[in-house]
């Protein structure tokens, strides 16, 4: 038996880039959270200490900031392709880059009834994010949001499940569906308008996640992906990862009261999670970016 | 020397209570975190341990979730009075009710152009809060918001200040402002139009700061404070504590950049954090709600 | 009516110091979170943007690290009052300095049988706190701790109480009991072994928690208090601050199995949060530490 | 092109247990949080909300606390083995099973000299996991730590790395070296001690940090990881994922002091992240737990 060095990569996690445009008296802002990871000939770092390969980590928080200032942050996609393409094509010892960014989302403040040129409120809810994997002659692009949270107070059954010995919930056909949604979905293609496409798959997910009567979470999931690939089939799959945030209706009856989908309890924990892929049957093979290095997430 | 019993209170802390209404198709949510504290005659169940008069904390969770029915939530303020008032009169042995409501706010899902009667997203950002105590003979109702992000990306100056030998900041006329507000206000009266005063005083608090030019976040605060004091005679006094969210301009010359306030780095800790009372000169005196038990905050 | 500005106070918050003792090959380690805040003759900072007698927070910081060095961080009590001294000392516009430290631990590794000389694990567990507050002829310690996790799998028991129409809750007289304390206490001195003193208090805390049989925690608080003010007269006041970590007994019944206190769900919210105050009936008057600005916490 | 449901999973986040042992006046206790996640043939339950083989999330918890009776939790290795093998056995539709779980240590209390019968503190520090996968005809074991903060104030060097038109870091050949580690580890085999491996796997992954001399951190994780591998030949892979906390020099010359690797600004955001494996050349293949299913982590 021999020890041998793995799959491995190095990077600067969370560099908080906020990007000012201010050609006139109307600001523009991007803020942003860019993590880069590098993956290449870099065994000698580990086995014999030389880092005469490694490029450090400071110096790719360094180029994040000043791609900021050159190449500007139009799109997360855009500017994290443009990370990773240098990252690849400069530096000698390294193949691969995985360029992983959030964004926060701003929205104008409205000042007399205008809107204000250099004065934002944040407008939390669900964040942006992106995840670009560049290799020496290819490139993928994985974008999605995180905690978007969904609530529907009707529409929303969960009835017929199998039962064991260990089961004791109730049927039910009219509860309330509430979920703090991870998606993350796979363009085939890299020249695609980026923001348009975002806010489009977004709006699909909400329409869906509103409009579809809902047997279970998982049927409603699978039906969010697939409006989403019927809409856009420059997306080939959908990931969406779904806590079920249970709502129970609380027993008003000791107290002489009816509770008729009236009064509940938002849980913390435990809670259902429901995970799944909605595919095109012929996509092409994910990159590497899609599994991220093995269980390390 | 003996050893005395002083300020004590007990509840139940974030009951977290969702009340849908559904008297028709288009229901509607108020998503609320309820914590309840009781004052009184509670020295026994500390020292004898004898529990007599202690409502149990499970009887007060009960409680939010009853009167959520029965009295229904049309606006923080009035739930709070409700379960004030009904633990002061109710239960003999309390002498003053303290009771602490955050907000969360749903916005309704667009399908197809409209908005959708029972599926809503979480709206995200501040959060809406209001501190209700209530004794046999009065009722004080301090209401606010907090985690309201905010930025402004040029009208802000920092100069002239302080220096002594561990001053090593430079002057700057032209930076980025950013804080994460929060902001409590004191009624002087318990039956105002909740709602609406809610949504004016953060309307204020806007517009304030995105309009006034900084001179310091000190400045600003104390403008946005007399601003709402200006507008609303019935709110006697303002609380604001702002964190200084440091955006640093990142030094782009090692790399052949000029950096015109255009990039910067969001940092983490330290931060600034700037705090500030603004009030009426003839204010009413403050109920112990304004200022919870002494230093358990 | 006049707008006038009311307490304030604005500092630099989070200030993360680690301090290294290198003086030979067995180094020492000291890991802080210092927060300072300064009050006094501020109005103009606020009322007109005049910043001439405003220390920026960012001297504020530097000071903490240049002291770190100077004066080193033998006690955090003792670095708090010479940070704080010299604010009021030596900064002319400062009437009084509020300084918060928090610190967290760290233990020798071993290796080979034997502690390292220069390499950590960090403990886990509680935070050691310290509010010290500073004015021209005073100094005022409060120290404590947080995040002290607490658990009794018997002695402790919850009946007795009173019931109102909302009570469900059955009595016990076997629970589990567990709390995360956060204990604040006073001391009437300046002069004392601070760490020598911090382990005690912590010692009393935990035995108290182990070998009082419980009818309430309010009770076990009280009987907490009360052993250090016994034990230790140079503290005047302790403040105790107790959520009721709920462990649920689980129903087992209906998979045909008892439990007899052997299996329990340990819910996140609600908790009940018992607070109270145990003090020496002659205690001096407490300083504006004690306080803190009203209701900003 | 068809839409197709890929990989896919079920399950009940974060089941908090706690189990008591108490069979005599000296009790015993075991707090961990379950995760359990399903496979198999669920295609309907997404494609059309047909629920009939689909074992409720609510059961599965149920199936915790049942388990924790009648199994009980010897280590949680052990528990999870059971709680998997229970639900791909009995379960007609489940193909697999994930169990993830998360354990937190108690030490006794100390009283009057001596360790408590049935009174605790939370230990804090790192948190022990495990991740248990189960199929038809093989289980998969990957236990591991996270959470475990490592600092160290000399033995540290970065040098001799590479540079490129971005990097402005100066070398250092002392530094400090601090990590909040993540360990997993894969064990080729599902009857082990797997208590005394654990605690031999933290031993020998602090004696390794702390003596080693550091040239990078990279090098470093590889000579914990080497360490482990080499004492024990039945654990075939070891993955690492470490952030660099970056503990910055103070710069104290302004105030005229110097700093000889003394006072450090502990940073919070950006940190390097260093990843990697370590693994015998022969290892088996993985498990599909080793990578749970691609991107959703």
């Amino acid at each position: 038996m021999a020890i041998v060095l793995g799959a491995n990569q190095y990077g600067k996690a969370e560099t908080r880039v906020v990007r000012i445009y201010r050609d006139g008296p109307r600001h523009e802002i991007r803020d942003v959270n860019v993590s880069t990871s590098l993956r290449g000939d870099f065994a000698n770092a580990h086995i014999t200490g030389d880092q005469a390969k490694v490029l450090p980590t400071d110096t790719q928080k360094n180029t994040c900031f000043a791609f900021a200032k050159q190449k500007g942050i139009a799109e997360i996609e855009q500017f994290a392709i443009e990370l990773g393409r240098h990252f690849v094509d400069d530096i000698e010892p390294v193949d691969g880059a995985r360029i992983e960014i959030d964004e926060y989302a701003w929205e104008r403040i409205r000042a007399g009834g205008e809107e204000h040129d250099h004065a934002w409120v944040r407008r939390g809810g669900e964040i942006r994010t992106t995840i670009v994997t560049v290799e020496r002659d290819d490139t993928w692009v994985v974008s999605g949001l995180r905690e978007l949270t969904l609530l529907k107070s009707t529409g929303s059954e969960f009835s017929g499940f199998l039962n064991d010995q260990y089961t004791t919930l109730a049927e039910t056909h009219d509860r309330v569906l509430a979920t703090l949604l991870t998606a993350r979905w796979r363009y085939a293609r890299v020249d695609l308008g980026w923001g348009p496409m975002y806010h489009d798959v977004r709006r699909i997910l909400l329409e869906q996640f509103a409009t579809v009567h809902s047997l279970a979470l998982q049927q409603t999931l699978w039906e969010m992906g697939k409006a989403v690939l019927e809409t856009h089939p420059e997306i080939v799959e959908v990931k969406l990862s779904a806590p079920n945030k249970h709502h129970f209706l609380v027993d008003l009856e000791p107290f002489g009261l009816d509770n008729n989908g009236e009064v509940f309890h938002a849980a913390d924990r435990p809670y259902g999670l429901i995970e799944c892929t909605v595919a095109q049957d012929d996509a092409p093979e994910p990159g590497p970016s899609w599994y991220t290095i093995p269980a390390f997430a």
